[in-house]
Formats: C-alpha cells, structure tokens, sequence
C-alpha cells in the first residue's frame, strides 16, 4: 500500500484507463497538473481525503492523524536526544530527576493521541484546545499526568520557557492552520527544543516549519529542533496498511458491489469524495481554484 | 481518646498512683515538670512515641502521620480559598484551567499520605526527598501526576515562584529537622501560597512556622499563610482513634496479659518505650538532658 | 472580575447608560428591581445564565458548576473535622480504617467532578441519577471507587444512616429542583454529617438548605452540618477567572467584532442570552413573571 | 503434575524403593500411616511444604496460594448466582446498581490475589488483617475499590449484615488458624451469602467449613453457601502446573546436580524440607506428634 | 420479577383480561400461538424489546445486555475449569504465568461490559468490531489490557489457535447476527477451549450454539465447551431486577398516569414497543410474517 | 558530565597526580594498562562502578540503569520504524489495530523501566525473569498490559516468532550475563524485528550483540537490528547528569568533610569502590586478573 500517493508523473498518467475507478488520496489542491490529466484520462477519481461523515468527520483521515499524534512522541523522544541535536532530556526523566515538560497544541485526534504517549512515557503533559466540551471530555479519559489548557495565545507563550517538546495538532477542516508559534517565539524557548508539526503538509501551525522526509527529517532554525515529515504514517507501514484498508474497506466494498453512480447515490460520505468523472471536475472548490 | 496528651496541670499529678502503669503519648522531652512528677508518682511510664521496631520504624507514631499526611491536603486546600487568606486557587483547576503545584517535602509516611490526596485532588505534583531508594518506590506506586525529586535546597528554590501549597513532612529520628524553607524564601513565593508544616512540633521544617491550634489554625507571614496546627489528628477523632488503637491493641494486650515487666523483656519494641518505673527514669538521653 | 454580580444597589444604577452593553450574570428573575432598573437604563443586557446551546447545555454556567463540584468536597472534607462540627472523619480514612461513605445526588457537571474529587481522597463513593445512559458514561470514566446508582427515594434513603458527606448536585433546567432530602430525613443521619448543597441558589434539593456566605458559611439543623455558600467559586478566584473568561471569550469577540445586533442574530446560544434592548425587555418568561 | 498428593493406598507403597528421592507435597502431619510407611521404605522424602525461606516465607505453597486466591473469587462469583444456590448477585453489579460487598479475611497471597480479583470484577471488597505494615503495602498498590480494614471480631461483626462473598485467606504458620466467624455468625448474614475458605485444608477459618471436592464442592448450613474444596488449584492445571513447577525448578536442578546430601547441606531452604531419610524421620514436631 | 417471559401455556391465557395493559418482554415473534391468543385477549400489549429511543438504542433491552456480557466472563472463568470441561486455565494467569488470552466478538453493551470484566481479571483481551468510532472510543476508557481490533474474518482466524474464551456478543438490530465462527473453525482451537454466546436467543453468532438452560447450561462439540444459557440475567434476580425495574420505572409511572393512548402518543420510544390493542396487531413486520 | 569515562589515553595520565582522589566511573577490569597507569601516578581510585550497599545494589549505577531501561523503549519504538529498518510498526498500534509484542529480558532496574515505557506506549508487553518474588512485585505495580512469565529458554522461545521488541536487561553481579538469545535464534524472528541489549558493555544477554555508538548505533544480522549503544545515557546529559550526581553527591560530600581514609572506614559501600591508593591496588579479583 502507498500511504500517500506522490505526485505521479507525466509519464505515469497513460497507465490511468478511461472508466477506471481510482479510489485513494489525492490532494488535487495541490497540483493543477495531476487535476488536468485525471480529467483528462476520463477515470473516476474519488479523493480518500474528502469522504466525509454527516458529524463533518473524515473517517479515510483519521486513521493517519491516530498513526500520526502517536508518531509524534516517538520521534519526539527520539529527537530529544543528544546525539539528534535535541536538549539531552528524557520525556518522562526518571525516578528523582523531574519529567520533561511536553505540549500538545490541538485536542483533535492528532493531539489526543500524542498526550497518550508522552503521557505514557511519564511526561508532564498540557494538551490545549479552543474547544472546552473536548478539553473536558479529554479530562474525564486521558492519565493523570495530562493537563488540559484553553488556548491561547498567552497560554502557549507562558509555556515557551519551559517546554522541552512541542506538538502542533492543529487541522482546521478545510481552511490553512493558524500559526500559533511564531518565529520570534523561537527565542523565548531553549536551545534543543524540539518542535514536531504534524500538520506540516496542511501549512502546519508552526510558523518556522516546512515539510521534510523520512530521509532527512529535522533543521534547526534559531536552536529549535524541528521535525516535519510530511508523510509520517509511511514510516510505519505494518501499522498504518491495516489503520487506513480497515477505514477504506466498507466503502471499496460498496464500490465492487455497486458501481460507483450507485454507490454514490447511497453513501452521502462517499458521494463527498467524488471528484472527477466523465472527464468533469465535480467539486465547486476545485473548480474555482483551477478556473475550470 | 486524647490523641496526644496535653502537659498535665501540676493538680493533675495526684491522680496518678504508683503502680499504675501509664502508656500513651508523654513527650517527656519538652517537660521536664512532667518527668519529675511521674518519677516522684512511682507510676510505670511506657512512653508511645519512644516504642521502636528492630527496622527503626515508631509504630505508634505512623497512624497519626498518616492522618496528619492526608489532613495535610485537605487543610491546605481549603486555606488557599481567598477568603480564607490564600491564592484563591483549586489544587485541580478545572477542566481547561491549569491546575495548582504543589510541592511535598519529605517522602516518608506524611509526605506519601501527602502526595496521594494532592494527586487525587488533580494536582501537579512534587514530592522530594533524599532517599532515592524511597522515591524510586514512590514512583512506582504513586498517581502519574506525582513527581518524584531529589531534594537539594537548589531544586527547592526552583519550585518556589510557582509553587501553590507546600507540606512540610520531613521528620528526622530523634533530632530536629533542617530548615529546608528559611524566612528569607518567603520573598521568593508568591502572596497567598499556603504551607502546612506537620513536622512542626518537632520544630518543623519550615522556619517561620510555629505552633498553632485548631481554634487559631493560621497565621500570615510576607503574604504567606502558614498552617501549622501542632495536632492535627485531634480533629479527626474517629478516624485517628481507629488508626492509633489498632496500632496500641498488641501491645495493650501484652501489658494486660503478661504484666509491664514481661512484656517489656519479651517484647524489644515496647521495652524501648519504657521510660520510668520504680520512681526512677531508664532513658539514657532524657537523664542526660535533665541532669538526672 | 467578579464572579457573580451581586443585586446593585439603586445608587448604582446612573452608571449604566443608554446604548452600553451588560454582558454578565443578572439573575433577573431573583429581582424586579434590577429588571426594571435595566429597561429604564436603556442598556442592552446579554445575560451570561441564559446562553444556551442547541444541545440544551449553559456554556456560561458550565464552567462555575465545575468549580463549585470540586469544591463541593473540599468544603465538605474541611468541615467533617470535629472543630468545624462534623463527625470528626476523613474522607479516606487511613490505612486499615474504613474510608467515609459520601453521596452524591445528581451525575451532571458538579456530580461529576464532586464525584471524582471525593474519590480521589480515597473515599467509598456513591454518585446517583435518574439518568441511566449518563451512570453508564460514568461507570466508564470513574475511578473504581465511584459506584454508579440509579436514583430513587428508597435509595436515598437506604443511605442515609451510614452516609458522612451527601453532596447537593441536582440542577433542573429552568425548574426548580425537587428536595431529595427532606427535613424529617435528617433524623436518619449521624449527628455531624455534612450536607453541601451546591445548588442551593436555585432552590437546592435538599430541603433545610438556605443559601449562606464565605463569611458565615456552615449552620446546623437537628446536629447535621449544612454548608450552603450560593456562590462558591468566589472563594477560588484564580481558578474561577480563568475558566469563566475561556468560556465568555468567544462571545466577547463575537459581540466587540459584530456589534450586539450581528452577533445574536449569527449565533442562536448568544441570542437566547439577550434579554433587554432599546428599553424592552424580551424574554418571555421574566415578562409574564413581573407582568411586563 | 500431581497438584496435591493424594493419601497414598498401601498397595501403592512397595512402588517407593529404598535411596529413592521423593520431592513433593507430603502433608505427612495428616498421616501417621504414610510417615510409617515412608520410613520404612528408606526413601528420602522432601516435603515442598516445609521448604522455608530465611524471611520464613513457604516458597512452594506460595504459587498455590496464589492460584486459589484468584479462583476464590471465580467460585464465588458463580456460586453467588441463584441456580447455584447463592444470592442471584453480581460481585460487580451493573451501571446504576449497587455493587455487591466482598469481604477478605487475610491480606497475605491468598488473600492478595482474592481482593485483586473481586476489585476486578467491580466489587466493593473489604480486605482485614492484623499486620498494619501489609495493610500499608495493600493500601500503595491495590485498586481503589478495595478498603484495608485493621482485622478484629468487631470489625468483621459489623460486615456480616451486609456482605455477599467472603473468602477466608488466614493462614498461620504451623498452627491452626482461629475460627474468624463462628457457627453463630451465619445468622447475622442474609442468606445465599457465599463463603470461600481457602485454607479449609488446614482447619480453615470458618468455623462451619469442611472440606469439599471438585465433584460436589458446595453445602448450605443455616442458608448460607460454603464452597470448601480443599485443592483448589486442581482444577486448572495449566495454571498450576506452570505455577508449581518454577517455583520448584531450582530446587530440581539442585538435587539433579548435587545430589540430595549436598544440596541439602547448601542450600538451608531445601534443608527444611527434608524430612525423612534413612529409614528414620528428621524432623522434631512430626517426630514429637506421632511418638516416634 | 421474571426477568423473561417464558412462553404461556394455553391454560394461562384466559387470566389475561380485556383491556389489561401487559408492559413485559413478548417476544410475539417467536410464537404465533401466543400472537394469536393475545389478539384475541383484547387486552394492550407493550414489548419491552421494541420500545426504542431516537438513538435506536433500545432502553428495556441495554440492563439485561450489561446483565449477560458481565456474566459471561464469570461463566467463562468458571468453565475454563478442568472440573467443567475446559481448559483448567485462569483469565489472570498468576504473577509469572501468562494470562488466559480472551476474544471478544462485539463492542457494544454486551461486548463492552465483557471485556472490562475479564480485563479486571487480568486476562489478555482483544475487543473486535466493525465500528471504528466504537473502538477509538473503547481504546479511551478500557484498561490497559483490552486491545480493540477490527474484525474481518481473518483476524477472528487469527486468534483461534490461542484463544483460550470466546464471547459471542454480537447483536444486529432486527436481523440475525451472522456466524462469525463457523463449525469448521472449531478445529482451529485447542480442546478445552469455551465459548459463550450471549447473543443465542437471536440465533447466535456462533454457528454451533444452541440455547441451553440454567440447569444444563454447557456442551461439547469437538472438543470446545459451549456455554449458550437463553437467559443469563435470571442467574442474578437481585442484580437483573434492580437493573430493569429502573430502567421501566418511568414508563410504567408514564402509563400508570396518562393512560396507554397517551403516553404512547406523547413518547414515541414507548409507541414502538406497542404491538396490540383493540384486538389488533399493529406491528407491520409481525403481520406480515403472520400473514395477519 | 561525562557518563562513562573514555579509556584515557597514556599521553592524559601526566595530569593525575598524586594524593589526587578520583571518584569516578573506571571498569579498570577492562584495561590493564588503565589499572597500572593510575597504580603508578599514586593517585587514589574509587570506581563509581564497586560501591555497593549492604543488600547488594550498586547506589551509582542504578541511576544509570534506570535511564538506560527507559531509553531502550524509546530508541527501540524509533528502530522498530521501516526507514529504520524496523518492521514499520508503531509499539501501540492504533485503536483498531493490534499493538506490537514487546519482550522484555530481565525484571531488574533495567528491566522494570522499559516495561513502563512500553506499557505507556500500549505495547504488549511480556517481563521475564528467573526471581518469582520479583515478578510478584512487579505484578502488583506495573500496569495492567504488563504480563510477568518465569524465565525460561523454552519461554523465549515461544515468544519469538511473534515479538517486535527485544529488551534485554539482564545484569548478573560480576559475572557475564548469559546468552538468553543465541545467533540461530534470530531465525525464528520475523524481519526487522529490533533487539535492544542494554547490558552489551557488560557483554550482554544476546550472542549477536556487540558495542556500538551513538553515531552508528544499528547493525543487522540475518535481517535483525541490533541496537547496542554501550553508553546509551550519554544521549541525554540533562537527565543522566541529575541522575548521576544526586546518587555520587552523598559521597562528595563524605570524601570531602572526611578524606578519603575517614570516609571510606566509616562507609562501608564506599570503602568497596576504594580500588587504588598509596600506589597499590586494593581490589583481590583485580589483583588476580592482572597477576598484581
């Protein structure tokens, strides 16, 4: 399975047949180009990454955003580290040696995930949202040594000094992120500061931060640490192939069973998804963006 | 049941006939009016405090610790309320508020009883001590928003500008506890943190701290409150009368049933609490200090 | 900020003028005078109490109810010590003593964290409902020594002569609450029992409760203890800005942004708040009840 | 794996040859017929029983405690239904109903893995013993749904009238266990109310308790339930087997390598166990009891 | 209470009179003699199992569903025994024996409450379903010992080879649950392995179960213990009457204060378990399959 | 700070001089010319690595040993990543997916922290040790995915084929550690699965391992990754550092109050690390290797 398809190239696009049913992620925003030639290849395109519930949910994300929020704290912990260029801190420090300070900006899956882990690694966590229902049922579920916080913008600069890990789970559905922590912000954190956005390839909420890959995963930018792989579930593939096929699985079996126009019709989310066919562009959005 | 003795008026010493053995709390150390008269009334004085285990543990001491461990929270909860002098603060916040610090001194019996409520109340905190044997079982044990410190007065002062309550639980065997707090410090806390010194009749940790009673429970220092109730047990009378008569059970039933002199030869622990029989005083640091 | 306006006095009231926006708790329904007062003021009142969401909850009210559920067992806890008039018990016992047995009438926001904090002092916990699907929530969610009860007057009752702390937390939407514990039930009860009525403003649901203050917050009726403080949060001013000014900041900036206009006629829970503008009063209920 | 020998027939004797080692559960005090006949065979008989450790701890009946102590509260949660004859109850209720009482009298392994069990399945457990130091140790680690109680006649009293399930863990070291509820306590229960006494196979402390077996394991006296089986570990020798035999290992692989002489003589535990060889018994209280 | 309705014999029913009201479990569906004799009766009959909220939750069904998933793990401990015809293996294992691994066929109310039982006694538990938002919430409040995973039928296969207890707790709204385990998968299982089907009176998702009663409530087929009991909760009246007697307790005052037309026309859960009146079946389904 | 002491060169030796004390981390039983280079300088030697309490532990290489257990779940979680050349699995799986098998080798410091972490991750996690006492602690404090097995070659063995994680944490007192993993084992382990021997510089408890470092920490072998960084708490200075020099501070402070002779005749731990003075070496299982 490919987590996340790349841009695929011109030479590629021949392999796409008319009437084919390409049912996966495509981010179409992104690239006039591959929206061009699905067009023009006549083959029914549904978007993973635009399936949407009725509750606004978008179940063929959330899958990648649960690998993600827990990623975030391995890679965190690991990045911390010395020899990574991190401050030389453990997450939870160890018995007599005070915790290290960890925080979670977004109460969204993402978010929720990784308080788990840096909680289950023995951290002193603060998971902030906007969204106090959230931050109270996260109250009721989430270990004791995760502290919820409203955000705000003076909330997060009173944490900079002391934080020693940060996670950027903020996904506005739909619109850019905004950027919580600024460049400046960077100087009022210490040196070896590690920075995780794992919304980097949706802007990310961290003003400093732009996609990396696996391959060369963080920069340093005034002392900060930062990790912005934009593909992190592709790391993990054992995990992330049955995350993602057992979210997909109910609607590639209504597709096999019903045809896609059928199928369509009778699953709202999926009907959502449904970006191209018959060599038209069926989504306002696109359209607009692209002039077509 | 008195939980622990008050000193006895002089007219008081008439009721005690010799013979009588007498065991309960004496604290003959601070009277020396008291050991006169006990030696003078030939009674036989087994001193509570002073029964010792073969692991040097007082286990007629550590149920009133405990209680006073747990009151510990409980009061100091309660005095940072505004109207009561303190922060005006919870020690869990709310869901979406941050919640209180606090900082626990001492990880023994008082300081564990200590840590356990703070944690239940939803607070972020730190208990410290200089046996790391000690805390490495803390850690194991305790709530995951317990920390465990190595205490050093450097780490102290840290705590101090953010610190919400402190409990003063340090308890040193037979000599007088370190001034781990000095009034200079009190500069360093902000107006209405609260402290709770349970230690304080054995001088307590906490220099500005000296005894008060329920009646008159607090007093304010440089803006500090300062709870420093020499019984606290006293005003939970059906819980302490439980903890301390389980605890002095055996033992009355070994003076009941085999007389002092048995007993104590039988029995090490409770010879170490025998003080004064026949009108003369066996304790080697009491005769010392009273010239006896 | 003041956490809950008291009446004010009619000297007061020149300082509100004409055009101003009042956004805060009023309580006209408690004050015939203060109603009409603000209609002759000519200023627009948004009362914080009546903002409502689609789901029936008060997001201005949530926030003081937490405070006041958690409070709820400090109070409670504090003044079960004897010198304050109650049984002289800790809410956890100690050690090899039997916890205290607290009841919590009503699994909403302050059941629900009266319930987690009684708990997490260690106490035997009984949290009642009527509203079955909401004790299987907190079955889920609860530490184990929480037990979930459906209730009813058997049950209540069957409670009482064992019960050491009762927590008021009944609050009926708009209605007053119906009294779970009546005069006579009292005599059911061992003497220094507390009761902490949390929603004695609105009635309270036990019947011998009338509101008191910080000053003089505790009074006894036939040797059980009632602690009825009708605005609780005041005391923890710290924790109680905070959490109210995070849930008023989006109303807030709606209102500065938009104008009071816009803004209640974009958002329906801020709408249902606005009560009286260009001199009329627009409630319904308050209209018919002062016959306006 | 034999779990527990079971009396051997004469017939089955001649089978032990002279210079054999035996190393197993002897139970030899309940037999004067087998002691004899193992003298006579001129075997060497180690008993798993009296293998003790220098902290005088039985590290081969420990495992089996363990096994009988987690099925205690199996066979009571069974038994505790109406067609087995007991309440109709679950140990745990269900949202909304009250959990039922379980009440463990001994906080050593038995009775350990019992209350952790009974916490397990929702209960409202109630662990007793005498040993202060232990109920400390229960009260860091244990479930918060299990209170320690200091054990005395009192205290248990006061349960009787409202407990479902009791497990009888009391097991003295070479003497017989006291009696904790006499024949006439059983009126103070409800009927259906489930007894469990594990240690039924050295007097029990139950005074209405006699050993049953796996085939017919229970019997009613005065209404109330008692389940005696004398082995239970023998019902899950999965379990068991794998408990006994590691616990055993190192004493296997002593005697394999050292011969029983040396090993003996190495290793003080195993030498404790040693009870016949030679043709002649070593061991003074068997000695002693059977006049030999 | 008779926690369900055993089917009547035609001598019973000229006790039913005219315009009686009959609030109780039918299950007409099951029997078109009783069908029949009720019609003609004239008297009102309301099924507990149709009266269904807006949620489609089915409020008189979910007690007796918590009732059975509970149980299903005490039944399966106890199966598990050697004695019973199990494996003679533990959920919990013992401290240095691995745990029993147990499978749990659902998420819902049933499958829920199973895996928190067996979890809390310290099983290794695996929780399947199709519903993702159902796991992710499972994941948040389970223990730490329940994996959720979603269920295909290669994952079930997986498991087979060690599970040691399966719970059948699958439940489909109106139709036959499928067989998730088939008679051939039975070979993929060790002997002595138990299963039990808590959904058998709705056929059951495991192919080789059958209803089976109280007295009788276990059998054999190659080799695996079925434990298929029709109705569980009546092992447990005290627990399974409180349990339903609550959750009828506001339709019954419903009924008992506006009579049937009105509170059925008033409460529309109440209107779905309305089946007959007037000597009338107002059921289209039960028509239609009668031919009524 | 340095952790551990690098072999110093001989052009370093000029700057010890005599009567200097070094207390530090030496392992002079690894270089001989390390042992005559320091008995020529007159220097005096106290190996952190010798001093040793009365119950055996080692005071200054627990702290190390703690940090070493908790970074080898965190490297480990890192390593298992596909880019790594792990399987690309995450230890917790997500909601819906199964979690990774994590075996942990040894239930000592080591052993004990890296079961926390990867509990906190929610791993499945096995601890394994030959110490049944032990393995009942840890089950009375370790989460509830935490499962304790008794330590066998046949144990291991079955783990194998189905673990990710390795953990080996094995450190006998003086002696090699055995190989509890031996190369032809690797063949029964899936590819990229990732071993972690913590105690490689001791030579470790996998036959496969040999020292690596921070900068190239990773091999493989027949398709294994081996992690075995020899120093792994170099990586974070800012926890090791504390760590380290609240457990050495104790005994600055005896070096320094008393002198090295006072010291180290008044505490006997640390008289076990005094190794070399006066130009001669104090240590008889030194003296024998080197032939001294």
């Amino acid at each position: 399975m490919i987590v996340k398809v790349k841009e695929p190239l011109a030479s590629e696009y021949p392999l796409i047949k008319p009437k084919q049913i390409l049912f996966t992620y495509f981010h179409f925003a992104a690239s006039k180009e591959l929206t061009h030639a699905m067009i023009e290849s006549k083959a029914t395109c549904i978007a993973y990454e635009t399936v949407e519930l009725a509750d606004r949910s978008l179940p063929l994300l959330t899958p990648m955003s649960e690998v993600a929020g827990r990623m975030a704290i391995q890679v965190g912990a690991y990045f911390l580290g010395k020899p990574q260029g991190g401050k030389g801190k453990m997450p939870g420090g160890v018995p007599g040696v005070k915790p290290a300070n960890v925080l979670i900006l977004g109460g969204g899956v993402v978010g929720t995930q990784a308080a788990r882990m840096a909680a289950g690694l023995g951290a002193n966590v603060t998971i902030m949202d906007t969204n106090l229902a959230r931050l109270r049922y996260l109250s009721d579920v989430m270990p004791a040594n995760v502290h919820t916080q409203y955000s705000t913008s003076h909330a997060i600069q009173e944490h900079l000094p002391h934080v020693d890990l940060i996670v950027g789970a903020v996904l506005l559905h739909g619109i850019k992120a905004p950027h919580l922590i600024k460049k400046e912000d960077l100087r009022s954190m210490q040196p070896g500061t590690v920075l995780v956005d794992v919304a980097v390839d949706q802007g990310g909420c961290i003003e400093t931060c732009h996609p990396t890959t696996h391959e060369d995963p963080v920069y340093e930018v005034d002392g900060i640490l930062h990790y912005c792989v934009a593909n992190m579930p592709g790391a993990v593939p054992q995990t992330s192939t049955m995350a993602l096929t057992q979210a997909t699985l109910p609607y590639v079996l209504l597709l096999a069973n019903q045809g896609y126009q059928d199928a369509c019709s009778n699953n709202e989310a999926l009907n959502k998804g449904l970006t191209i066919y018959d060599g038209k562009l069926y989504h306002p959005g696109l359209a607009a963006a692209f002039s077509l």
